[in-house]
């Protein structure tokens, strides 16, 4: 991978997931990985491949995804990252590219992942966020909802906030940060920072969250969550199109 | 118009215009308007026709525009906002609906609108706002224009702010509230609320301060624009996805 000459370049990019299969290339979807490598590939007429620090799923949007790829392109980042925005759709946007030490890596080097669940809680669903949110219209304990978040804090297994198809083998991970904010436009906020997620973890998180704020679930359950390993004790998942991956620190 | 029996229902609607040719009815064009009138036929049955407060142009949205039509229909308001919305698309929402008196009219009681113009500046365009924004990444003056926005304040003939197709007698418009709001984001807001608008008069004026802010226009030459009579001296027309009407006041 490290031929002499070969730059090691890190970007920020921005996506709306609503007409892709996610961000892993597949064969005959499309993809983010896909649409950014055949973009790139135009560009340098290389073979690359790129390395994404987080595999959304089909539907998941990002406001900060980070990438990183070998090339021996003689462009300079800032021309690398105009040419490439020139070859992508509208709804991939790189919106910052830099050339980083050869041994950046951008999915292993990832210490914490920040990803942000926007739902929508008033009577009537927008037309101009129906893309960008889920629409909830029970009547929801938003304080009840607040204390569950609460307890996501800490190290836990999160076996039973997880969906089949488990990526990794440890299914411990440390939340650092997960908060629910309400603000008065009738949106609900929840920002969730972690170590690492599960598949679908953050999702299955906000639907047995909207269980708790609906009265399905009481505090007490949700706790045994955290304790028990059963993924059919937790609530729906919640739909792709609230999610956006936020940031990932390094 | 009044016949006996007949309910006057308001209308509170949102709309994403992106993909309608405008708010008025035209023969084989998809536009709100006509949208709105079948969903209401196919329920009531009747030959209803709607009042819209403003009759927004192609590609624009809508955060809050408002209109009524009367109908001999049995249902509540709210039973009819529910029935509209389910044969409504996704981009079409019925946010409120009310009887109000016979004589209330939509567009004629219109006291003052507001509309809000949304420029995204940055070095980047946005996958997410891309339908919902004017990027623009000139180097910008904010202060000189939000200069140029406070001497819009008042009231001035502005038939150089507005494009033929003039659908009024008068040109001369009060103007209540002009700001400019920068925010941290990189989005910059404009919002305007006024008497009434002539045609585009709001993009011409956003385009207009867009070019002072580039510095292709002084303040001196803004000003001189309200007392002037002629459309060649603005700026360019701001594009329409940009765009919100916001509020109509009675």
């Amino acid at each position: 991978m490290r031929e002499k000459g070969l730059k090691n370049i890190r970007l920020l990019i921005q996506y709306d997931g609503t007409d892709y299969a996610g961000w892993q290339r597949q064969r005959n979807l499309p993809t983010i990985q896909g649409v950014l490598e055949d973009a790139i590939r135009k560009i340098t007429g290389e073979d690359i491949h790129i390395h994404g620090a987080g595999r959304t799923d089909a539907g998941v949007h990002a406001i900060a995804q980070v990438a990183n790829f070998y090339t021996k392109s003689a462009l300079t980042p800032h021309e690398l990252k105009r040419a490439i925005n020139a070859h992508l759709p509208e709804d991939i946007v790189i919106a910052a590219a830099e050339e980083v030490p050869p041994e950046f890596h951008a999915r292993k080097d990832a210490k914490r992942k920040v990803y942000l669940y926007v739902i929508l809680h008033r009577d009537f669903p927008s037309p101009i966020w129906r893309r960008y949110s889920w629409w909830v219209r029970w009547s929801l304990d938003i304080d009840l909802m607040k204390k569950a978040s609460d307890l996501l804090r800490g190290t836990h297994d999160f076996s039973s906030f997880t969906n089949t198809g488990r990526s990794s083998l440890s299914t411990v991970r440390t939340i650092y940060r997960a908060e629910l904010i309400q603000k008065k436009s009738g949106f609900l906020l929840f920002e969730i920072e972690a170590d690492g997620f599960l598949k679908q973890m953050v999702r299955v998180i906000v639907g047995t969250l909207v269980e708790v704020g609906r009265g399905r679930m009481d505090i007490d359950r949700f706790s045994l969550l955290l304790r028990k390993k059963e993924r059919r004790l937790a609530g729906p998942t919640a739909p792709a199109r609230g999610l956006f991956l936020k940031e990932v620190k390094y």
